[in-house]
């Protein structure tokens, strides 16, 4: 039997620490679909497009990857996509509460996907896509935090942002 | 590919959410093995022949299933089994850290075997082997909490142990 | 001796686990008051007519109640209303620690109220009313997460935000 | 309706942690029981009748008290003296978690029977019996931590302690 | 060897609960400088000229302080200040996590540069800045929350935003 | 001014986490103090002497040091040491709640004596002494986790210790 599993997120960008968790799950599953989720209304710095032009480039060398997007519940999309798990990453206690939350709540709204927990590398442990836009907007270097594609892309966005603000 | 897990642990007894766990994992890999520890370090209060006995009276219903003891490192167990993942069920906060210490320890050790955290039904969240030998230890009924045989088997101990008390 | 409870909140809208919490404060004390928090700072989905509105045609099968609204500090009303405690539910760690900083700066500005902690029903654990709003504006089912009433209210308000949005 | 709460531990022994609890809950209940667990299995300092006896030298000043002891499950206790309600206290995250489980627990045993929870003074957070007993045992002083009678107790415990090992 | 502490912060406004910290850092160090971040993404009730003239007021009684003002990462601000070690204070979980995070994420930026945390009063474990100013926002007291200057300049504040709001 | 900091524990035995505080600590003050608890009532597996020595052989290279034992309470410890300040490694949440409470009470036993918190490599968040023991006792390898000479003394006592069981 195949077995596919979702790794939703915003991904707004790509971190090194969802790089991680990514190449963990492929080893597990015989598909992942790694989801972009659209989130307009959480005014993303990237657009979903953007968003998923990164997760491509940043996860070429994995083979048995495939990156979409998708909007509404994450529910419907799993079981749209026919995926027998949703994948999600831990790495704090505070993580643990949210995300425990949210795996109840799609298991009451339906109980035959299951939700697992995998952990990225201790290493990674700080590392979110939030703390990595702050250090990029603040001219901080983010190079070991994200794939080369998020450095390039952050890049021109808080350059073009400077240059916007200034003019 | 053929994909197996390994879910570890004391089943000091097996409860109902053990149980809930062993049946999730079974619809995520293609043989989930049981690994009773022997422990006797801890000392269970059931030896580990009982204790593999009870897991396998309880999980009868589940075919990709096999009952294993073991000694020594985890990691080592599953690296001698050609296990791809460890399964761990997740509670609570306490839980989480000391799983959390527990698998990094363990990629340390062997970084091929990866972990997973799976999450029992949320009215197993109090469920532990200790609260339900405690409560079978002071006469209360232990009838939800845990498979039939378990219930059986914990009753004769505790009657047969009051009895050698007040002898 | 009457004691009196307040057990206030946004209740933006309320839920099944605030439901909960209310009819198990109803049988510790002689009188509950439900206060409705104004929070016009908050920018609350409904305003606090419907909100009361709606707690109202929820909870009239409890006999001991009154709903009200408020403004201002929580300390000041509940001393006003000559209430002896304050009633809150916890669901998780990060729940505690903000309830208990709350219970603490109360306490600070006003000691001869006491702040009590209650606990839902385990399957309310995951319920809260932004996970309920996010789930409505996604066209999500609610109806196992809320009084009737709210479900409606919900459907209502999303149906002709949506409307609003595509016009 | 007079309303009763059972107020349950070790108290091995009480603290002013414990007498804050007491005292708050004294206030919103007509009755209040301190039900000291006889708990032999947990090898206490103190044995259950100086552990009442300390306890009710503390509580003198409060009325509307009564303090006894149990053994068996709590629930059956709190059923048999017609409790409506079992008063614990909550320090920190670590109660918080050990508390709910304990409270799921004796839900599901016996469901009309509710807990609350309550919150000691911020100056006792760090109070407990296990580390007033170290210290007590380091010949460090306890007198801003415990009930007087309790000092005494005490001291006398581990200087007659000391003795016995020096001889 | 002289050593250098930088106990950086919004002090939107300064609390008693900072200036506790900044009175033992004070005791540890030979300098201590305290740096008003400028955030001016974080829309700050207060400017930081503002912000940094009250912490001056406040702190006028301890003599190796000095107080700064910073934009951009911290790290490099306390790099350009030759500091040997960022001060944080911690009062609650989550208090930890996060800033945990961000300490790991410093250190990865710049491991010369030590983060040591400390722990205010704990009478001071409920108080932030952000309660500070929703209780100054609902007219409430914060005497006993901050210090006298910070009192007045909140009140002003307050007062002239209702004016501002009813005109 | 001269300052001196104390970093007291069991150092049963001390770990590649303990060293790499120590190290942080001895960059931020004049001396640091390593103090090996005797703590005879928690039945160490090296006695108190073995401990410092292996301590003293791990930190060679750290000039600014001191090591010492101490019985007794470690307050009063560290005021006729006349250090200036505790120094205690965290880990995760529930060291942070363990330390926070033995902190709080150290500074209620002697408000002259500040504890500071610091923060080991995040891969040694998984190390503790008691994990490294268990390693070592089920043969495992703990090379990577403790210095050379503990690695050494830990190979001894397991073998040895296996011997007199089998024999």
């Amino acid at each position: 039997m195949k077995r596919k599993a979702i790794y939703p997120g915003s991904f707004d960008p790509i971190t090194n620490g969802h790089l991680d968790v990514i190449e963990r799950a492929a080893k597990l599953f015989d598909t992942v679909i790694v989801a972009v989720a659209n989130n307009s209304a959480k005014s993303p710095l990237l657009d979903v497009s953007e968003r998923k032009a990164l997760v491509e480039e940043a996860t070429g060398h994995v083979i048995n990857l495939e990156i979409d997007t998708f909007d509404g519940l994450l529910v419907n999309y799993v079981a749209k996509r026919q995926g027998h798990a949703i994948v999600r990453g831990l790495r704090a206690v505070s993580d643990f509460e949210f995300e425990f939350q949210l795996a109840l709540m799609n298991r009451q709204l339906n109980d035959t996907i299951e939700t697992i927990f995998m952990m990225p590398k201790d290493r990674f442990t700080f590392l979110s896509s939030s703390i990595v836009k702050e250090i990029a907007s603040l001219n901080g270097s983010i190079d070991a935090f994200v794939p080369a594609p998020v450095h390039r892309a952050l890049k021109k966005k808080f350059d073009s942002g400077t240059q916007t603000e200034t003019n």
